[in-house]
């Protein structure tokens, strides 16, 4: 196994002060320990995309309704949003699964079909999904991941769609990290000061339908598909030895849950954005993460991890290609 | 010409909720102000390194010794340094110009030849150079810009090269800004707290040669050959309506000068990256200045512009390439 010291005495050979390329080579060295080489790689990064509905996104807890998660699902497979953009300009494999959105995608050749029902119940009233639903959702994680492998990528991004996610992200938060719920809660896509009142108030009610705190069981009551589905596919990953690239709020509460079932994963895990959305500079707090990039987005769909993907590879970049002080008769520290 | 209100509406129609691109949708709104089109575009992007050598480098205010200065260009000319990487992995167009380094490059062909000097004098007893020197500069900055308009660029990045060339930026933040000495001073590529206490009171008495405080007079006293020729390309660059990559400390410093002498440079500057380095920070705030990135680098040569240009891109591509709510049939906001 490469030591960390031989990582660290070929970084601080290259042709530039100790510590100056700062948190780039800490991503760098980072990288050398998840790959145990002193030429790491990126090979054919991916992101993926996972898609669902939640019940409870027409209980007014969402700016938008519930439609939009099939409409930017079909904008997705057209070439048409964010991501798209983002990833077809830094060269990463995008894919699209539809892990439950409520929309029948029979004829959609470049989606991947998962769908694990057609949306979660509203956790207003109950669990989100069936322990069986959430097994399906590890599968659809996992398999994906399987999936995405057979081109040989090493790092792999996730985003998600699903109008009404925000809530199921604070509901995560609060459970697991015990913090109040006004704190976890924010205005999502866009609502005014009273419906986010509206939607504390709701999710307050929403709390009561459990009190069994454990990541499982919250990710049961209180997740979506397509988180349930980011679950499985970031334990995957890691299990895989690939590079997992966090985005935004929903997905970080996805790692949250993930890290608490698989521990190891936090070795693996690069945090891409700190979005906009409140609730999510707590959440990387207490996750000890200072991501990338903070841009003040708040869209997700892996925008994040598509525009911090260039500064990964600058980090992977420098240590395979920059001189050293003796390679380019550089002179060193008096 | 193209109204701020037109521009605002081809991205708020953008299928995303409004605002949720954040930081790159002023940025792009500002891009196509700078072009004034709805159809903003980037072409051959450069980053030019001016390199000059310092006086005062070999009085102790510096972690190394002056010779690094053309050792480095050299580096750059071979292709081994960081901002070769970063701009190879970006596409970005490198160019390296002798603006007055203490040495003769006669056989290096791929190095613009603009030496004004063999390095300055040193502030420590009098100006860092002549006024014909300053307009040389000048004229070197504004040359260099010319050449790489030929190849149609209509975006440019600064950096920089000079073993002692903080000590520069330090002085001309305290006497322009009239901040205290100590708040302007750093470490710079690695003093120890001891070496840091002698540069500070080493500028001090550097700051008794001179009482007038305009930006030209400033500049002459304190700056560099690499830091005028800077200011004169910026401004060049700024009249051509070219789009301006500000990096860290040194090139902020230049910016600060070239901005009193031509208040219009504002409009077109793009500030990359916040350095670790003491002084960049509060001189950042004194303009007003958010920059894209904050890694925790203090490099300079450009690294900042060169790992924030995607970040620039993608600002471009989304307003460029993202379908509109109507285009892709995605409902709006309740």
């Amino acid at each position: 196994m490469i030591s960390t010291k031989s990582i660290q005495r070929k970084i601080d050979f290259k042709t530039k002060p100790i510590g100056a390329l700062g948190d780039l080579e800490v991503l760098g060295a980072r990288i050398c320990e998840i790959q145990d080489t002193l030429h790491p790689k990126l090979t054919n990064p991916h992101i993926i995309v996972f898609a669902g509905d939640h019940g409870i996104a027409n209980s007014g807890v969402s700016a938008y309704p519930q439609e939009v998660t099939y409409q930017m699902v079909m904008n997705f497979l057209q070439g048409g949003a964010a991501i798209n953009v983002f990833c077809k300009q830094n060269n990463i494999e995008l894919v699209v699964v539809d892990a439950g959105v409520n929309h029948d995608f029979k004829n959609c050749d470049n989606l991947i079909h998962q769908k694990v029902g057609f949306g979660t119940k509203s956790f207003l009233e109950e669990s989100a999904m069936t322990a069986l639903e959430l097994e399906k959702c590890f599968s659809v994680g996992n398999h994906t991941i399987h999936e995405i492998q057979k081109s040989n990528s090493n790092i792999v991004g996730f985003g998600e769609m699903g109008i009404g996610n925000t809530s199921s992200a604070s509901m995560i938060m609060h459970k697991l990290l015990g913090l109040k719920l006004e704190d976890c809660v924010g205005k999502g896509t866009g609502l005014t000061d009273e419906q986010l009142q509206v939607k504390i108030s709701l999710l307050k009610q929403a709390s009561k339908i459990s009190s069994d705190d454990s990541p499982q069981e919250v990710l049961r009551n209180y997740g979506g598909f397509e988180i349930a589905s980011i679950v499985g596919a970031m334990i995957t990953a890691a299990e895989n030895k690939m590079i997992v690239m966090v985005d935004g709020f929903i997905v970080t509460a996805a790692y949250l849950i993930a890290q608490k079932l698989y521990p190891n994963l936090q070795k693996f895990a690069v945090f891409c954005h700190q979005s906009e959305e409140q609730g999510h500079q707590l959440l990387l707090e207490s996750l000890n993460a200072s991501p990338i990039l903070k841009l003040n987005m708040k869209l997700g769909e892996g925008t994040g991890c598509a525009l911090a993907y260039p500064i990964i590879k600058g980090a992977v970049s420098f240590i395979n290609e920059m001189a050293s002080f003796e390679s380019a008769s550089v002179s060193q520290k008096n």
